[in-house]
C-alpha cells in the first residue's frame, strides 16, 4: 500500500508537485514546543551512519515453484478475448491430499515473489494446516503483464487493471487449483493479503463466498475511500508515531518545512539543501524544493508504515524500532533552520543509507522497487481513490486540503481517465458490510494505514484484531524472536479461526 | 427468460437452423402409443378458432412516472467514461417517507413498462409494504440504449451488456434513489424479478447484500448453466405439460417431426405445408422446413411458460389452460401426415391466432415483440450459455445432444464473440451459495425453467417455494380469480419473509 504522495517516476513526480501546489497556511509557530529541551546538534557526518546492513533472513525462494495460468484480459466483456500468463508461486511441502486446506495469498501491487517472501506468517502454519501455499501474482505487476512491455502504454491497453478484473482471475485461478490438484477439489480455501493484498483478501471473500471459506486481510484500509473516515486520520497516526518516539520529534519534523520553504526561496538556499541532502540531482527551482518536501513526507510515511519492533528489510534495510531511532536526530525543533535540516538529513539517511552503501540520496528514489508504482497511481486515478489531507495541527505535516478537482486533473493529464471516487465503496458495500462473513480484520496501532481500517468486530463472523504495537501488517511477518506479545496473540487467534472455518467447510463435504 | 431455440430475425434463424442440423436419430416410432385411442380429426378452419380477446386488464400506465438516470456505460473500466440514460418507473402512491419499502424490479431483456404492467404481484403488495415501486430497465432493452442505434451494431457497442454491468446500474440507481428521495436513505430495499429478472435479483442481493436487504427470484433458473443440472431437463418438463394436458397429445407431437420430415422432402410438400400453416411466407427448400419445426418447438417451449389457469395475456392473448385448449387438437397421433399436420396448425393457431386477428402465420414471429430478443442472442453467445438437450425419449422432440462447439461457432458467426460456458458459476457461484441469505426462489411446477431453478430450500433464508400448478413465475402476475390456492400460499410466505427482512433492517437503523 502506498501513501498519495509519492515519488517514483516523472508522472508520478508530476502529481506529487501539483498536490504539493494545493493552498495551504503554514502554522508553525502556533504548534506546542512546551516538551521540547535544548538539544544537542546531531548533524553527524552521511559516512559516520554506516550500520549493519540490517536485512531479515528472506525465504530461501527455492521452497516454490513458480507457475502460470492463462488468464482472460477482460472478464468482464467478450469483445477482448485474449489471455495473458498469470504468475503464481505454489509451496505444497505441508499440503495433505486426504485432509489439506490452502492458503491463498491474494497478490497486491507488486512482484509477488517479493510478497511470497515477505509473508512469512503462511509459512510458519503452514504445516499446522496442511495447507498448500499459493501466491497469486496481480495482474499488471511482477511478470503478469496483460500486454506485455505494452501494457502501461496507454489508457486502452491499461483498461483492464481493477480489482474487479485482479478478484476474478483470482476465483478463475482457485478453481482451477481445485479441479487440477489431486485432492484440492474440496479443499477448504483461505484469502490472505496485507495492505492492498488485504483489501482484495477481503473483498475476494465478499464477492466470492463459493471459492473462500475465509479471509485475513491484514493492514486492510478498506474504509479508507470518499468520507467514510476522516480524511486527516491517516498523517495523524503518522504524526503520533513520532510523537511517541522521542521527544520534540514530530515537532521538529513540523519546523522543517517552513525551514524548506525559507531556504529554497534562493538560488543559494536550493544549492545548501542540495548539498546538505546529498541530493544525487541538484535542485533548480522551487519546484524542485516541493518534490523534496513530498520525498520526505513519503519518507516519514514508509517509516511509519515499517516501524517494526526489529530489524527487517521490507520496504527499506532498516534497525528495529527505525523510527526511534530516526527521532534520535529529532530532538531540537527549535534550532535555526540550516541546523535543523541538517538534523533531517541525518533522520532520513537512516531510512535511505541504513546500509552505508549509497553514496547521494535520490529523490526520486521511491520506497522499493518490488511495488508497481505506476500500475498503484493508475489505480489510484480510477477506483483506489483514496483521499487525505493534512492541517499541520493534528499532524506534523503543512496543511493541505483534500481537493479531488486538482486531482481528477492531474489524473486526466497523466493517463486520460477521470477517478469514481464512489464506485469503491458502491461496489465493495462501504460500511455496510454486516451481511458477510469469515473475515478477519487485523490491524497495527502504528499503521498509518489503521485509519482506514476495521478496528471494531462488526459481527461474531467479521472480527477486528488490533495490535497496539503493530506496524503495517506485522502479523503477516515471519516470527521473530523480537515480536510483541500482542502481535503472537493476534497470530494465535487468526489460526484458531482459519481452523474454525476449515473445521466448519469439512462438515459440509 | 426465451428458450435456445427461438426464432425472430435473421441472425437469429441462421442459429436456430443450424442447431437443428446437430445429428440425431428418428426416435418416432419406438415411443409408447399405449395410450392413444382413434381421435377425431380435428382440423377446423383457420376462421374457426376465433374466440374472445383473451385480454387481461393491463395496468394503467398513468399509475408510475418515468424517470431517467445517467448511468456509466463501464462500471469496469476506465477508458470509456460516457454514460447512457437508463430508463426506470417510479410508482409512490403507498409510499410512506417515515416507514416505507422500496420493491425495486431488476429489469430483464425487454422494454421495462411490460414486465411494469406484467408484475401485478408488486402493485398488489405495495400498499401493506408502504412501498415505493422501482421498475428499472436493464441495458441494451427498451429506452435504455447505451449508444442510441448504434448500440447493436457491432461487439465493440455489444461489450457492456452483461449481467455484471445491469447489476451494477442496478446498486448505482439504488444509491441514487436512497440519497435523493426524501426519507429513502434507510428504507429497506427488496429486489423482485422474474425469469432472467429473477437471476438478477438473486445475484443482486448476493454480490450487493449492501444494497439490497432480500430479493424473490422467480423462476430464475440459476442454475441452468454448464453440467449444473441435465440438459434434458427443460425440454423433459415441456413433454411433461403436454402429456398432463391431454391424451396422447406429446405423442402427436412427437411423431409430427417426422410427418413434417417427409412432406418436406418435396417441393410439392413444401407447398401443402405452406398452405396447411397458413405461412405468411411460403416454404422454399428443407431449411425451411427446419425453421418451420424450431418455430413449433418454440410455440410449445412457450405454451408450456404461459400455461396459466386463467385467460391471460403475457407472451401471447391465451384462453386458460392454454396447454389443454392446444391438446384438443392432438389426440390421435396415429394420423396420417397429413392429417396430423392439420391437427399441429390448429394447436399452434391458439398460440398465434386466439385473437381471431391473423390472416396467416410468420415463422419469424416470436413470442412477443416486448422482449429484445437480439440482446438475449447476444447474452447467449457470450455468458448466458444455458445448455439444452433433446432425446425423443424423455421428451416429444427430435432428439439433438448439445454441441458446444457448433454453438460458438454460431455464435463467433453472428457477432464475433465467443461463449464462456463456465464464467457465470465461476462469477455466481453455481451450486455452492450456502453463505448467502434473504434470497426466495420461486418456480412453478409447471415451468420448463424450474428444472434449473432452486426448488429445495437451501438454508433457513435461501428459501425454495414450489408452486405445482403454476407455469413462468405466476406468483409475480396480479392477483386473479383463477389463481390456485398453491399460488396464493406462495404469495402469502413470500410476503411473510419479506416483512421479516424489512423488520430485520429497521432495528439496525
Amino acid at each position: 500500500m502506498r501513501g498519495r504522495y509519492k515519488a517514483g517516476g516523472a508522472q508520478a513526480a508530476l502529481l506529487i508537485v501539483t498536490m504539493l501546489r494545493l493552498p495551504g497556511l503554514l502554522l508553525l509557530l502556533s504548534l506546542g514546543s512546551v516538551c521540547c529541551p535544548p538539544g544537542a546538534l546531531s548533524a553527524l557526518p552521511l559516512a559516520s551512519r554506516r550500520g549493519p546492513p540490517g536485512r531479515a533472513q528472506p525465504r530461501p525462494t527455492a521452497l516454490y515453484q513458480t507457475r502460470y495460468f492463462p488468464q482472460k484480459i477482460d472478464h468482464f466483456g467478450f469483445e477482448q478475448d485474449l489471455t495473458f500468463q498469470q504468475r503464481y508461486l505454489v509451496a505444497d511441502q505441508h499440503w495433505r491430499k486426504d485432509n489439506g486446506s490452502i492458503l491463498f495469498y491474494t497478490g497486491n501491487e507488486g512482484d509477488i515473489t517479493w510478497f511470497c517472501n515477505n509473508t512469512g506468517f503462511m509459512w510458519d502454519v503452514a504445516e499446522e494446516l496442511n495447507a498448500m501455499l499459493i501466491f497469486a501474482e496481480h495482474r499488471y505487476y511482477g511478470e503478469s503483464l496483460p500486454f506485455g512491455n505494452k501494457s502501461y502504454s496507454d489508457s486502452k491497453h491499461l483498461n483492464y487493471l481493477t480489482s474487479e478484473q485482479a478478484l476474478a482471475d483470482f476465483a478463475i485461478l482457485v478453481q482451477h487449483l481445485k479441479e487440477t490438484i489431486p485432492g484440492a477439489l474440496n479443499a477448504p480455501v483461505i484469502a490472505i493479503g496485507g495492505s492492498y493484498g488485504g483489501m482484495l483478501a477481503a473483498w475476494f471473500r465478499m464477492k466470492y463466498p463459493h471459492v473462500v471459506v475465509g479471509a485475513l486481510a491484514a493492514s486492510a484500509p478498506i474504509w479508507q475511500f470518499e468520507d467514510l473516515v476522516p480524511c486527516g486520520t491517516f498523517y495523524s497516526i503518522v504524526t503520533n508515531d513520532f510523537k511517541k518516539s522521542g521527544q520534540c520529534c514530530s515537532e521538529s519534523i513540523l519546523n522543517s518545512w517552513g525551514a524548506i520553504n525559507r531556504i529554497s526561496s534562493t538560488d543559494e538556499g536550493l544549492k545548501w539543501l542540495s548539498s546538505a541532502f546529498h541530493l544525487c540531482s541538484p535542485l533548480k527551482s522551487k519546484q524542485d524544493a516541493a518534490v523534496l518536501k513530498a520525498w520526505l513526507i513519503e519518507t516519514w510515511v514508509n517509516l511509519a508504515m515499517v516501524n517494526y519492533p526489529y530489524k527487517a528489510d521490507f520496504l527499506q534495510p532498516l534497525p528495529a524500532w527505525p523510527i526511534q531511532v530516526v527521532c534520535k536526530f529529532l530532538k531540537n525543533p527549535k534550532l535555526p533552520d540550516k541546523l535543523l535540516l541538517q538534523n533531517v538529513f541525518q533522520a532520513v539517511n537512516v531510512y535511505y543509507n541504513y546500509s552505508g552503501a549509497a553514496s547521494c540520496l535520490n529523490t526520486s528514489q521511491s520506497a522499493t522497487r518490488n511495488l508497481g508504482l505506476t500500475g498503484w497511481y493508475y489505480q489510484a486515478c480510477t477506483e483506489m481513490v483514496m483521499p487525505m489531507c493534512t492541517d499541520g495541527v493534528n499532524d506534523m505535516f503543512e496543511p493541505r486540503k483534500w481537493n479531488f478537482h486538482v486531482f481528477s486533473e492531474e489524473c486526466f493529464k497523466l493517463w486520460k481517465v477521470r477517478p469514481r471516487p464512489s464506485w469503491i465503496p458502491s461496489v465493495y458495500g462501504g460500511k455496510n458490510i454486516s451481511s458477510h462473513s469469515n473475515i478477519i480484520f487485523s490491524n497495527g496501532g502504528l499503521d498509518p494505514w489503521s485509519g482506514g481500517g476495521v478496528t471494531r468486530n462488526i459481527t461474531d463472523s467479521l472480527i477486528a484484531i488490533v495490535i497496539p504495537e503493530g506496524a503495517h501488517h506485522l502479523d503477516l511477518r515471519a516470527s521473530n524472536p523480537g515480536d510483541p506479545k500482542s502481535v503472537l496473540q493476534a497470530r494465535a487467534l487468526e489460526v484458531q479461526y482459519m481452523k474454525q472455518w476449515i473445521e466448519k467447510s469439512r462438515h459440509k463435504h
